[in-house]
């Protein structure tokens, strides 16, 4: 020890500017420096262990450097701030102490874990070293003490493997590659097989490959091991795939990873050792059960890596009764003491159980609702509470649509239900293949032996995620649960040939890009596209949402252009449609011809011919509208887009259209000629074509109304609110106001009826938030059209920025795409004054939203916060809506 | 009268609402209960006619409606407000008291003129009816008053031409077709040539298509033609050729037009008798000469028209010394009085002279210039009040290129030297035509036998404008002074061919389509296109230069992209470059091949290659303009088009390419195709460029910073902006800025040598201004983009905006084209709201506009009052933003 530290000093260690503080925290023999609170500076496992170690839980003693050393650490060019060192020596004396063992001890060694933990959880992301302190000499000890030769040369050579791929980058198929070619050596079908000698031999062959690959011999000096594993670990915070993690959690804001040495306890050293990770209810159901899996004779590494399939828990009562009933014990001691379902990992170290780590469990969605309405019911939390323990974003697992179970399907195989959800896609069989097809809009099923950490970003690419290897806790099951996607996993007859691009499965050949289908809540899998169904929803589901009403102020609307969608939306609670779009009513083949005429007159006069033709079909849809939202308001936004889209493009379907229409395709051609623009985003269309071409607008102000009236008159409620897009002056909105009303009046006098009504405006200009207190004058509401806006604020064409936005959020010049979440600092201060300005004109003015961020739980909280009165989404996300507007008031109402 | 009346209130003349107050100022017998202050009220014409007889100017009596009443007449739905009538009925009277004559009398008549007149001059746009008051009875009392029945029947049948026009809406061609058969029949060669007995005829023919066309009677009762002929100087107002030339010199916020009547004298009573139009000093040259134009025994509607060519003032002065003398002595005093030059209007009847109107007199930039400084040196107004006295924009006149005097011209023709300048065109034959091919880009001379105000809008499209026809004062010649376009007027040998749309003039046959020349100062015409040379300055432009830095407190720079633009701006007194476009640099065809290597390599390392051969093309380029800019400011900015802008999109051109650079045509259509964007305004551009290709711009700082520190040690004093485009967020700009240091401390460090520089970025997206404070963290300077801002502040695409700006601007939705002038209430705010943002975090921010904007006069004023440090335009447009800047200055000093 003294020879490396003086080596050490002997180099030049730099000494960093003296930070002084605290840097380390002990917990053993019962007592801990840290508790639950202190997640952020000790991390969500350090934390967690001080905390269990305080209740008395049997936990093996450890020590944990704070997250604030990580941050150091960076800020100082990767050195260590002055103290920690020694501080880190002293509490490795304590924790001797406390074991009666001592590092590097030959005769009474102690080994330590090694491993990272963020005041976040990111499972599997950042790197853990167990069994560190071993040298030639300590496995010597190891031996003497455990009296079990083969389980030490087994921990040391997987001591060197991590060591050498975590710590020094020596590539984990060299070390594997010595393991697979020994086990056929000897004709060993598991790890399990090899003898004392193999391992043995293995090590030496280790050390070989680590020297061959890192220039140095493995480091012998155990403390030497630790700091060099501590590094690795600050190291692995910023490794590609947790970057990645982060950015696809929106996770910021943290200093950094903890590191959290700990007193090794080992499951593998034989039939009455073993390890396992358990739940405290079941985190795909919610259901109170003691959910978990274990493996006897293994470490919590191959429980993890998916590598054996461990068995489940209820087998456990019947191998070890004593051990369950403690399990059972401590886990309803750990729930009740968090007031929330625990994911626990545990040891068994010769028949005595061992704590590794307790945290709030992740969990479905379906999950999340009911564990929150049942620890309601249990009256451990309260129903506010409760809304506050499901993500919002979550609940999109639930609203999505299952196979319509009268479809016959044709089943092939069958695996572990890891992660619920339907989902439909073309096999691919790696993670770029996943990301490279998503991003040209193709739907894939990502088909792997087993994910890893590395396959994240193709994972989240794919519409769900099947392998042949891995239980539920495996890395594609708490993945895919994380985020919301379907995961069938462990379908051991899965046989895939990675070389010919094929799998086989019950005599099945399925090749790359064939279709299959998979239920994640069955974890069925099917041959070809299956077709879907609306879920139904569970009454817990119901019951969370009703108190989340309670809570809610801003309304909730839905974005829907059809009465279909209206119903649906209004199922899941929609207080109204926020928008719904006249253009998308144009595209259906009776009706785009109609609309085509429109576009090829040549005058006025024609125009109004082609459009009379519409009005009639408008009325229709206006009407199946309004009737679906009876008693409720629904906002109509006039003509939008540019004409050109109403026209082919490619030379055939211009003939086709020349034919069907009787005109030329020259005619035709010219057409898309004059109406083509350099940047059509910014180009003739909104309430400019309704300036340039009145008559159009016209006929929809009267189909809407007469729609209206003849609602009315069968008894419907309707509450029609014109909105006018792309306004970015006061004129603009006057002039085609004024229109509109005398063609209001014109329906109300020919049908000698009237209904009440308003006219208002999207603010997706910036100019009309800068101007807001002018367009308020004669605007009766606001609709934020935010998507628009982010264009034009950001100066980013939303069809264009992939080329670069990728780019951004990777070297985290944006924190996250503003098309998802509403930028509260830059679009976001355009909206807080367009609504302050307008206000001042018209104090009752009513605001909303209606770009796709409406649905984004975030970007609600921000609505909530700058007091608009609704948001409105797609259908599927007004539940998530509902609750995100819950929370936000919630969260409000805390400050 | 009675009758008449009678007959209206049985008609149910609707009363509106009453306002009250003074409609209608008489001025007449010395007195005037106007006055020349009351412009807005009385209108241009009204005040001066006020002041006039005030001043005791022979003046004929008449009374005033004012403005106001034009603008109750709109607001009411075209009635007259409650108690107008009385009040004209009132004045008429008083008329009659001061001329002793009664109108409507067939004993004693008194005809009156009807003219329009608003606030601002807008020459030939309003309707004007003389003569009324004829009727088939007053006309014998003419006889029998002028004894002079060829005069009578003359002055009727002109009165019932211009009702019918005018009031009527009677097609003037129904008239001239009769005016011109009777000629052939009787084989009269002009007008003058026709008898009594002629005239008499074409009345009673001018009644019949009257009734025929109208449906009614001429009407016979005088009161009935008063009121209708004040209405139809109302309509004017509004009327297309109105609205247009208040469009194109951006006339808005009046109330309306006022209605002058007056009693009438005529130049036409015979050869003592004359009209004709005069300027106090000459408005092409400013020369302190007596300058205008008259017509013996004419009406001035004959003079203004350009029908009979005037003869010059000196010939007055021969052929009535008498009336010579009194105009020369009146001239004076008019001048005097309103310390400025006049543009007069008399009228000769039988040997007596009257002022009909006088005003201050449009004139060239060069004669504004002249007249401006001589009024100093004769000591009538301040060098402050020269300033204000040149419109900026009129300057370009002066600064624009004129032929090079060296080139032999082949001259065709010679006419008046009606509008200065030098234009050079194809020939087109109408306006329309004109204004379709100018909107093609193709430079066009219009050429007619003369203009009138249907033509507008071609003239406005033209180059220049070459008229057969019509004198110095011809609708023609004070257009184009107004327009500052170059106009050569009265070709008398011109003879043109509508149909074979050729014209021929001293034997040449020039056909549309043909290029010829114009010098508008000398009024010459050539064969062909002239080169151009850079204008001379006059000493007076100097001097008043020199007056505006007085007052001046902005700095004004040039944008300029070249050595020689940089130049000639510094000529003009430019005062640092504010936008460096590097961009242009790469158009060339050395650069170009280079630059698109670069564009085409196919990662980092091949770029940087490509880089390699553009760096010092780019440093040369640099070290030129901070040659020519020793001592002041050089902005460069950073490259920000999008890529595909260097690579050709045709298909010739992409072959062409391919063979230059070996490399197949297959893979240039790729990189143009994975180039292209839908909105590439919004795309991959501007430091989003900078930050995905980091290595473009690596190249271009060290461009700039190595030619910095050549010309340093060449004895250059450099000051080096760098300027990053497009930013819209902090960390898009520290990104950027950080590679760019370090860049410029290698230059540095190998070159062992220093220069200051600084690095800011252009605010062009609206988040910027919007965070300007983050943004000014890092940012040591801000420079208004105002092209892109303003088109992402109203969602505008400048190159699609045509179709729909047209109808904005029609329809008065706009006032202006934002992209001409700073939309300051949008635009403005946001604008306004970055410089406050910005200097908060960084009190001394220097902060500039480079958009095209920066030379308009409306917006220098707009950046003085939001107190930017300068403003950077064009290079021939610098002396216009000084004057301009010198104006704001003393526009706000005054408040």
């Amino acid at each position: 020890m003294a020879t490396f530290l003086k080596a050490k000093s002997e180099k030049g260690r730099t000494r960093v500017k003296k930070t002084g503080g605290k840097f380390v925290y002990f917990f053993g023999s019962g007592k801990a420096e840290g508790k639950a609170e202190m997640k952020p500076l000790l991390g969500g496992k350090g934390a967690n262990l001080a905390e269990m170690t305080n209740l008395g839980i049997p936990v093996p003693p450890g020590f944990t450097i704070t997250t604030e050393v990580c941050n150091l650490y960076y800020q100082n060019a990767k050195k260590w701030p002055a103290g920690l060192e020694q501080q880190i020596l002293d509490n490795l004396a304590k924790l001797e102490k406390s074991m009666g063992a001592k590092f590097g001890s030959k005769e009474n060694p102690l080994l330590v874990s090694v491993r990272s933990g963020a005041a976040v959880s990111m499972p599997g992301m950042m790197d853990t070293v167990l069994n560190l302190g071993l040298n030639s000499e300590v496995v010597q000890g190891i031996i003497i003490k455990t009296e079990n030769e083969r389980f030490a040369w087994d921990s040391y050579r997987r001591f060197i493997q991590m060591f050498g791929d975590v710590v020094m980058n020596v590539d984990h198929d060299e070390f594997e590659h010595i393991l697979e070619t020994k086990k056929k050596q000897v004709g060993a079908k598991a790890d399990m097989d090899l003898s004392a000698a193999d391992l043995k031999e293995i090590v030496r062959q280790y050390k070989k490959i680590y020297k061959d690959k890192t220039g140095e011999e493995f480091p012998q000096d155990p403390i030497e091991q630790l700091f060099k594993a501590i590094n690795a670990v600050f190291g692995s915070w910023n490794n590609p795939r947790a970057l990645k993690y982060r950015e696809l959690n929106n996770i910021k804001g943290l200093m950094g990873t903890a590191v959290t040495a700990q007193a090794m306890v080992f499951g593998n050293m034989g039939e009455t050792s073993g390890t396992g990770v358990c739940f405290s209810r079941d985190p795909s159901t919610g259901e109170k059960v003691f959910y978990g899996e274990y493996l006897i004779n293994a470490q919590g590494e191959d429980v993890v890596a998916g590598i054996r399939t461990p068995k489940p828990l209820n087998i456990l009562k019947k191998e070890m009764p004593r051990i369950y009933g403690e399990l059972v014990a401590i886990k309803d001691r750990l729930e009740k003491h968090y007031r929330d379902m625990q994911d626990m990992e545990f040891t068994i170290q010769e028949g005595k159980l061992y704590f590794l780590q307790t945290r709030s469990g992740k969990r479905t969605a379906a999950a999340a609702v009911r564990i929150a309405c049942e620890f309601v019911r249990e009256k451990m939390i309260t129903e506010a509470q409760a809304v506050m323990r499901v993500q919002p974003k979550q609940l999109d697992q639930l609203l999505h649509p299952n196979f319509d179970p009268k479809v016959k399907k044709k089943k092939i195989a069958k695996g572990l239900p890891a992660s619920p959800g339907a989902a439909s896609g073309e096999v691919v069989f790696t993670a770029e293949h996943a990301e490279e097809l998503a991003k040209k809009g193709t739907k894939v099923i990502l088909v792997r032996e087993e994910t890893s950490p590395e396959d994240i970003a193709g994972m989240n690419a794919a519409q769900g995620i099947l392998t042949a290897r891995g239980g539920m806790t495996s890395h594609a099951a708490v993945v895919a649960r994380g985020m919301g996607k379907c995961c069938v996993a462990g379908v051991s007859e899965l046989d895939i040939n990675y070389d010919k691009k094929i799998f086989k499965v019950e005599g099945v050949e399925v090749k790359e890009g064939d279709w299959i289908s998979m239920d994640g809540s069955l974890g069925e899998v099917y041959l070809g596209q299956v077709k879907t169904v609306e879920p139904e929803l569970s009454s817990d589901f119901d019951r969370l949402m009703k108190w989340a009403d309670k809570y809610r102020k801003i309304k909730v609307r839905t974005n829907a252009d059809t009465p279909n969608d209206a119903q649906v939306a209004r199922k899941f609670g929609a207080e109204g449609i926020g928008l719904c779009r006249t253009e998308h009513m144009f595209f259906e083949a009776d009706r785009i011809i109609a609309m085509r005429e429109m576009i090829l007159a040549e005058n006025t006069a024609e125009r109004e011919k082609a459009l009379l033709k519409l009005l009639p079909i408008q009325r229709k849809d206006f009407e199946g509208i309004f009737s679906a939202m009876n008693d409720l308001p629904v906002t109509v936004r006039l003509l939008d887009p540019p004409l050109h889209e109403f026209l082919p493009h490619e030379e055939a379907s211009q003939q086709e259209m020349a034919q069907v229409m009787g005109v030329s395709i020259d005619k035709i051609k010219h057409k898309v000629h004059i109406l083509s623009e350099f940047n059509p985003m910014l180009g003739h269309r909104g309430c400019r074509l309704g300036i340039t071409f009145p008559e159009i607008y016209e006929m929809q102000v009267r189909a809407i109304i007469e729609a209206a009236i003849n609602m009315k008159r069968k008894g419907i409620k309707v509450l029609p609110e014109i909105m006018i897009p792309l306004v970015g002056t006061l004129k603009e909105f006057t002039f085609l106001k004024d229109k509109s009303l005398k063609v209001i009046e014109k329906v109300f006098s020919e049908k000698n009826d009237k209904v009440q009504f308003m006219i208002g405006t999207m603010i997706e200009v910036p100019r009309a938030a800068l101007t807001a207190d002018k367009i308020a004058e004669a605007a009766e509401f606001f609709s934020y059209g935010t998507n628009d806006l982010t264009q034009m604020t950001y100066g980013f064409s939303r069809d264009d920025a992939a080329t670069f936005l990728e780019s951004y959020l990777s070297l985290e010049i944006l924190d996250k795409d503003p098309f998802q979440s509403i930028d509260t600092e830059g679009v976001g201060s355009l909206m807080r004054m367009g609504i302050e300005k307008g206000r001042k004109v018209r104090p009752g003015l009513k605001v909303g939203i209606c770009g796709e961020q409406g649905g984004d739980p975030d970007s609600v909280n921000f609505c909530v916060a700058v007091g608009m009165n609704y948001v409105s989404c797609s259908p599927y996300r007004v539940p998530i809506a509902r609750l995100a507007a819950a929370q936000a008031e919630l969260k409000l109402a805390k400050k």
